[in-house]
C-alpha cells in the first residue's frame, strides 16, 4: 500500500495511492500515528480498502500532500552512512553509525516550502531513504530486524551546517528548525519495495542533479541500522529512522553551495515518489 | 501548584500535592501533556481545585508515582552548564551552550528502577533541573523567555558514558536509554520558585553526597537557555528542557565510578522535591 496525509497542515487527512489515482481513507477513522501502526493498523486498513473498492473518493491533484505520517515519537538519523559522503565531508568512515536525533517539530509535507531560519547562511540538503518503524523495537537482532519495519518514505534530512558544525555541538542544533524534515510524498509498506538496499536517490537544486547515489552503497545497510539503534534506545510504532545521506550535498562543495530563498530542491527515491520543495526566507509570524 | 502522575506506568492518573498530601484529579478529565498547557489547562486546574476543595480523595502513599508530565514532544538537554561540571570532565567553558536530546522513551518515574543497559559498564547519574514548557516558543527574547514556563521538575538525566563519548557521536547514544529520564515526583508551577537561578540541588550514591551544587553556578540562565533553544526548534507546550548538571558526576573522579547493580541515587532540588532510584541489571522480557 501506499499511504498518504492530505489537506490543510496541522488538519491532515489520510488517504491511500491506488494505481496513481489519490483516495480519501478518512472514513477508516483513524490517523497513521503510533496507535495505528501499534494496533496492526496497516492489516486494518487494508481488509477497509478491499471492503471499499470502488466506493472511496477521489482526492484532487491540488490538495496539499502533508507527512504521510503524524508526528512520532522521535526522528533518529544516522549520520555519514554512505562513503562517498563521508569523504566529500572530509569525516574518517564511521566504525560503527553516528545517531543523532531531530525535533519533530521539523516534519512538513513533501511539496512545502523550506524556511531559512533566521540568521542561517548555510542551509543544506540531503536525500535520504527512512524508514518507518511498525512495531516496538528493544534489542532487536539483525536477522529479525526487517519485521520491525512498517514502510519506507523519502526525506529531506534538511541541515544548517553553520548550526550543526560550528556552534558548539552536538548536530541537533542544526537539524531539528521547523520545515527540515520534508516527508513523503507517500509511504511504501514494507512489501512494496523488493530490495531496500538497492534503491536509487537522487536530489537536484533549480534542475541541477546534485546528489545520484544508491542504497547499495550504504556503509550499514538497513537491517543493521535498526537493530544498531535498538540497543540505545526504544523505537515505538511510527517512530522514523533516517539512513543517511550519499554524496553531493552542498558542504561538500569547494568552496561549498547553500540554498537562498527561490531555490527549488527536488528529490526522488525509486519507489518512494518525488518531492520538491522551494525555499522561503524567515518572515516573523 | 505541584502536579503529579500516579498509577501503573503507562496507565498513570493525574493528582495534585496540597500541603504535603496528594489528591485524585482524575476527575478533571484530561492528562498533562501537550493540549492541556496549550488550552491553559494550568488555570483551568487551579479552578477546578477550587471548585473541589474538601471533595478531593486523597492517594494513598503507597501508590507508585510516574513522571509528572505525560510523554512530552522532545526532551533537550543543555551540556556542560556548570562551570565546574566543565572543569571536572576535562572540557572548556562553552563559549554558548550544547545542546542534545534524550529519546523519550527514556522517562520513567522518580521512584522507578533504573536499568543499566545491556552491554554498558558506565552509566553515571546527573541531577538537573528541568523546565516544562507552557506553550509554543520559536524565536523568544531572552527578556519574555520566563513567560513560556508552565513549571520546573526534578530531573535525573541519567547517562551511558562509553555509549555517549566512545562509540563514535554524538551525544544523544548515551542519553536515551530506557529508564534514563527519571522525572519528578512533581511538577511545580513557576510561582511556586521564587528564583529558578538560585537553587540548591544534590545527589547521592548509596548514602555518600556526590553533587552538591546551586543553579546560581549556572553559565546559561534559564531565560537564557530557554530564548537559545528556540532559535534552532520551536518548543511545543509540556516539552521538557533539562538545564545540565553540576560538578560530581561519576565520570568526573579519578578513576571515575559508575553506577553498579544495587546501587541507590537519591536526588532533589530546593523546591522540588527528591527522587530516588535503584539499579537493576537489563533482563529480557
Amino acid at each position: 500500500m501506499k499511504l498518504i496525509r492530505w489537506g490543510l497542515a496541522g488538519k491532515e487527512k489520510t488517504g491511500v495511492i491506488v494505481n496513481d489515482i489519490k483516495y480519501d481513507t478518512s472514513a477508516f477513522g483513524e490517523d497513521y500515528n503510533e496507535t495505528f501502526f501499534e494496533n496492526d493498523g496497516l492489516k486494518r486498513l487494508e481488509k477497509f480498502l478491499k471492503e471499499q473498492e470502488g466506493k472511496l473518493r477521489v482526492i484532487s491533484d491540488q490538495e496539499r500532500l502533508g507527512s504521510p505520517i503524524a508526528r512520532p515519537s522521535k526522528i533518529v538519523c544516522i549520520g555519514l552512512n554512505y562513503a562517498d559522503h563521508a569523504k566529500e565531508t572530509n569525516a574518517p568512515i564511521p566504525p560503527e553509525p553516528v545517531i543523532f536525533m531531530k525535533s519533530t517539530t521539523a516534519l512538513t509535507g513533501p511539496f512545502d516550502d523550506i524556511v531559512i531560519p533566521k540568521n542561517s547562511v548555510k542551509t543544506d540538503w540531503e536525500v535520504e531513504l527512512a524508514v518507518v518503524v511498525g512495531k516496538k523495537a528493544s534489542y532487536v537482532e539483525k536477522e529479525s530486524a526487517m519485521d520491525y519495519v512498517a514502510g519506507y518514505v523519502l526525506h529531506n534530512d534538511v541541515s544548517e551546517r553553520e548550526f550543526q558544525i560550528e556552534r558548539n555541538g552536538t548536530w541537533d542544533k542544526g537539524k531539528g528548525c521547523d520545515t527540515f524534515a520534508p516527508l513523503g510524498p507517500f509511504l511504501a509498506t514494507a512489501e512494496e519495495i523488493k530490495d531496500v538496499n538497492n534503491l536509487r536517490l537522487w536530489l537536484s537544486v533549480n534542475g541541477k542533479m546534485m546528489q545520484d547515489g544508491n542504497t547499495s552503497n550504504f556503509i550499514f545497510d538497513v537491517p543493521f541500522v535498526i537493530s544498531y539503534v535498538s540497543q540505545f534506545m526504544t523505537l515505538l510504532p511510527g517512530d522514523v529512522i533516517s539512513t543517511g545521506t550519499p554524496a553531493g550535498v552542498g558542504l561538500g562543495f569547494n568552496p561549498p553551495v547553500y540554498l537562498k530563498a527561490g531555490d527549488v530542491v527536488e528529490l526522488g527515491i525509486e519507489g518512494l515518489g518525488t518531492s520538491r520543495q522551494e525555499l522561503k526566507n524567515y518572515v516573523k509570524n
